[in-house]
């Protein structure tokens, strides 16, 4: 077994998920990833815990989704996800594209009716990673082997390293009153005042190296591009450009895309308003892949997001952006730089901490 | 997808486990299974019930099995159980020996640790099936395509036409008192007063094709050579002889592996004893594949089990071999003949319902 997979599997139990005796895990995988799971398995049986691996087939789940007729929410799954403790979700499908030919109101009444058991999971002991595929690799363009160099080099860090430099970062977001996002075809800025930053260090999401949270979503103005695409629904949108006024999108250009963003603007009122401000951290990725668990961690990058904020990160004194979607737009900041209260944060490439 | 398997699927939610609406299905399978799962997957979204797979991959159970140093029921697991309706076990492991390094002592310990979830099996609907693989098709020296032919042609059968046929040989082994079986090398008897036998006709195995009862195991009086090799513990014996006196085996031998059957003999009381007569009527089934499943119900052949008698087919009157162990020895009857009461139930190759 290649030494990596050994090693991602314990900082998902040590790092991650904490996997303590007795616990209950339930491994969420499809059949590329039982490499992976081998190694979780012996993990988790060095710790004396329990694991079971639900498998999910994404082209067993697009004829299911097909011939039902209506969604109730599968009570023994419910019950399964009631007496878990620990959630390890192993992204490694053999075909993003399986549910494609899925009706999207379909989709749609299928996830109202797991909504429940989501939302069982929230309180616990949960991590999302990705097990390198060869259709993953397609999707990124690179050969198998490039591939799993990359997100290796993205996975295996030291984590809580990561933690205590971002750490420095959501001080200064916590303490901060506005962002400015200045570089080539970009002069924007936005309240962060009472916002609650985020330290996106490994927990939840592995690979990470993140910190995140809600601008006050009336607060943003002026014009912001990103360079790199913007990935909703399977279809791309490149090199858009994006001009707010009181936080709302006001004029708004793509070279590619652009009716497909005209549509996500007009979705509902929160779509056309900033939900997320992200700044991606890990210095392990260095590459866009189309893969958002990594596209939006890649270091010396921003992000934004349409629509929803996500829970937690909004604050007492702020309205939530409650929109029904939410879509990342990101930035590489080489040529630009990120400042709070008038301080350079992100510049000439570098974290105040890189300086 | 090759359409009996799509066929197999059909049978195993109609015939076997009559899925119904709002049915929790639980589907446990490997890897290899793929295919079949996406198959009841449609025919369970049809059917307007759920799925969930829990996938079992031998290689990691091996490793966590070795890691672990005590055993305890996973209550997530039993929650599972607990909550689902119907369950499908499909036999699909890639290595069928995955577990041979894994001590005896420790797989005990873990099933032991199981047993309370596999009781929650007992009085659902649950069904044992094989999806064929090139490894099992080893084990059975066949191509993966005669392999894929030996399989359906088992499974895809008039599942009602065999249960009313059996019926018949239930209601002669239900009338009867003794059973006798003749030919060379064997003149054994034995007595079925009181006893209840069962048709075995796809419902809990698939494939089926069998009539079993427990004998009045004190009765058993003559001797029986069987033909097929006798598998246990993924250890062969073969070309067996065995001589009973008041239902204890008082003479036995083998052409191979008889200090293997020393052992299996001296383990416990019943071990030395009869605990059931199986009758494999599958004319689907022309070949011996070291698989039990489909073995011991080859069309024209009877077994005899060393050990355990099968729950529910010993009848009041009667006492239970309650050995440990439970082995199957079959026999070919192609120059014999199976008798109830001096009536000829299987002879010249035929059952009475063939001739």
């Amino acid at each position: 077994m290649d030494k990596r997979i050994k090693e991602h599997a314990e900082i998902l139990c040590d790092w991650s998920a904490e996997v303590e005796e007795d616990d209950k895990v339930l491994i969420s995988a499809n059949n590329q990833a039982q490499e992976l799971v081998k190694a979780l398995y012996e993990e988790i049986g060095k710790r004396n815990a329990m694991p079971i691996t639900v498998s999910s087939n994404p082209e067993a789940q697009s004829l299911f989704l097909e011939k039902t007729e209506e969604f109730k929410t599968p009570s023994h799954l419910k019950a399964l996800y009631e007496e878990s403790d620990v959630f390890i979700n192993i992204k490694s499908s053999d075909n993003l594209r399986a549910l494609n030919n899925v009706a999207s109101q379909k989709l749609a009444k299928h996830s109202k009716s797991m909504k429940p058991i989501q939302e069982l999971v929230e309180d616990k002991r949960w991590v999302l990673t990705q097990h390198p595929t060869k259709n993953q690799a397609q999707m990124a363009q690179m050969s198998y082997e490039e591939y799993k160099d990359f997100v290796y080099d993205s996975i295996i860090l030291d984590w809580e390293e990561i933690y205590e430099k971002q750490e420095k970062l959501v001080k200064k977001l916590e303490e901060g009153k506005e962002v400015k996002i200045k570089g080539p075809n970009t002069d924007l800025a936005m309240s962060i005042k009472g916002t609650v930053p985020k330290n996106s260090c490994g927990k939840k999401n592995m690979p990470s190296g993140e910190v995140f949270t809600a601008p006050v979503f009336t607060s943003v103005e002026g014009k912001i591009s990103f360079d790199l695409p913007i990935i909703y629904q399977g279809k791309e949108i490149e090199n858009t450009e994006l001009k707010f006024e009181k936080g709302e999108v006001v004029e708004f250009d793509a070279e590619k895309g652009k009716d497909h963003l005209d549509q996500i603007l007009e979705i509902d009122e929160g779509s056309n308003r900033v939900g997320e401000l992200g700044i991606g951290t890990n210095r392990g990725i260095d590459k866009f892949t189309k893969n958002i668990l990594f596209d939006e961690k890649i270091g010396n990058t921003i992000h934004l997001a349409l629509g929803r904020a996500i829970e937690g990160t909004i604050g007492d004194e702020n309205k939530r952006n409650d929109s029904a979607i939410h879509v990342d737009m990101i930035r590489n900041m080489d040529n630009s730089k990120l400042l709070i209260d008038g301080e350079e944060i992100l510049s000439e490439g570098k974290f105040f901490w890189e300086k």
